[in-house]
């Protein structure tokens, strides 16, 4: 991300990294990007569950809820409004890919700028494209938000300009995985539906915050293999991730979609559960 | 890799690389592994040409073989024995996935100790595993010698100790693409075969320095889909890289393999090839 406002690693005030880091060889590490509001980061413990999840996949020593959590509040207290990333990597040392035996991971937080995105598009929706890029399928990485974004990279540079907010991604063997930067729900007689992440793509922590609050609607939601042809049909269509929260689809190439009923109140209920979040913490 | 004697990032000497380096944040980069021997670069043209063409794959801007080639001879001039490294990545900014309109990008050269692989290996052949991580099948990196090297580093993760030497990898499909840090081939009733490298792998250096050889040799080449049971009913197997050169393999879990005279004949030209090379080099 571009515009570091300030970065800890392993604690201290630093800008740079050791060349030799593991992250920077190999992409041999983790990632979550949280949104700051009013100083506090959203949905902390959940980004800190998901760093934890996934670092137990890679082997990776998790450094604890404790110590990320209060740097995550040292460096986001300064800015009410910013986006956190956390990164941690198996740190510097191993010859080749080969693991050092008591690796020293390297935990990264910084601090960055708000996107500008127009705040139109979370209430009017979002143009969008299906990308030539597709995702390979290894269910050894499907889930983890990994540093290895190559597929996202390309996806991403299909396009300029603002026309397009967000371009959709099929895996190998065309199926609808995710956005570049966010996971996908549609609605479709009266069922909201996403793909499985079990093949591919990154088990965001918004998707879990929606799925949570469709069950707590009584929606019924179900994981599922989605082709391009049930894309096209949908009802209503959506994406989500931490930063955005919730934008709906209004075209996708050149299908048109409604901003339908249950989007609005999925996206109403993010807010209502981020204040409440805040609301709590701001008590503690 | 560890123990990184000398290091030059973008022509200064460095240790350290900046947090938002696209090549540290998602793997946007490529790289290669080059033995020094006498303090001669080999096959320098041939890994200058590869990161050329994967720059070209990923539309990397490509910092051109008189500068890399002059960085290379300054970096490894100074050591006799040693394996450089050279990084390539889109460098700092663009905000998420998106490019930078005008990339500035990262060259990294670094020089490490050569691996203390006991020498009776290139001759007695060595011992393999069959990784279960296996290579997820996207022919849109397929070939490149790019960041994202997770799939590697785990597949290297499922031994320790000396006793096996490299593990050979399946795609999700269950073909042989190639070692975690090598390509392979086999001997099968005279002809010599390969994994195609058109749905994942690497394609090596020193894989198509063993091609041209055996082109030379008028020895049958193939590039081919290789079933895991053909694997094991070779007459001959071995594996290649630029810093092993060429190890032939004894054994592959419980199958022996015999050391045969393809194999012998190969691994010897691929010698005088080195030789030649630097003999034509000091003339000039």
């Amino acid at each position: 991300m571009l515009g570091c406002d300030k970065a800890l690693v392993n604690g201290e005030e630093k800008r740079c990294i050791d060349l030799s880091d593991r992250g920077f060889q190999y992409g041999d590490g983790v990632f979550t990007t949280i949104a700051v509001g009013s100083g506090i980061p959203q949905f902390l413990d959940k980004h800190l569950d998901r760093l934890q999840r996934d670092c137990a996949r890679l082997a990776l020593p998790y450094p604890g809820h404790g110590i990320l959590a209060e740097e995550a509040r040292r460096l986001s207290g300064a800015s009410s409004e910013c986006v956190l990333k956390i990164l941690l990597t198996r740190g510097t040392g191993g010859r080749g890919y080969r693991c050092p035996d008591q690796p020293h991971p390297t935990r990264v937080l910084s601090c960055h700028p708000r996107p500008d995105y127009p705040f139109e598009l979370r209430d009017g929706g979002i143009h969008t494209r299906l990308c030539q890029a597709r995702l390979g399928i290894n269910p050894l990485l499907a889930g983890i938000k990994h540093l290895n974004r190559l597929e996202q990279v390309l996806a991403r540079s299909e396009w300029n300009g603002d026309e397009i907010h967000e371009g959709l991604m099929l895996d190998t063997e065309g199926c609808l995985v995710e956005g570049t930067m966010s996971n996908v729900f549609l609605m479709k007689d009266g069922r909201l539906r996403t793909p499985l992440i079990d093949r591919c793509g990154v088990a965001g922590v918004m998707r879990s915050v929606v799925r949570g609050l469709a069950l707590e609607q009584r929606l019924a939601i179900e994981e599922a293999r989605i082709t391009v042809s049930e894309l096209y049909q949908a009802d209503e269509l959506f994406v989500t991730n931490c930063v955005i929260q919730l934008w709906p689809v209004r075209q996708l190439e050149s299908v048109k979609y409604e901003v339908g009923p249950i989007t609005r109140m999925l996206a109403s209920r993010i807010t209502t559960l981020i204040g409440e979040e805040l609301v709590k913490i701001c008590r503690v």
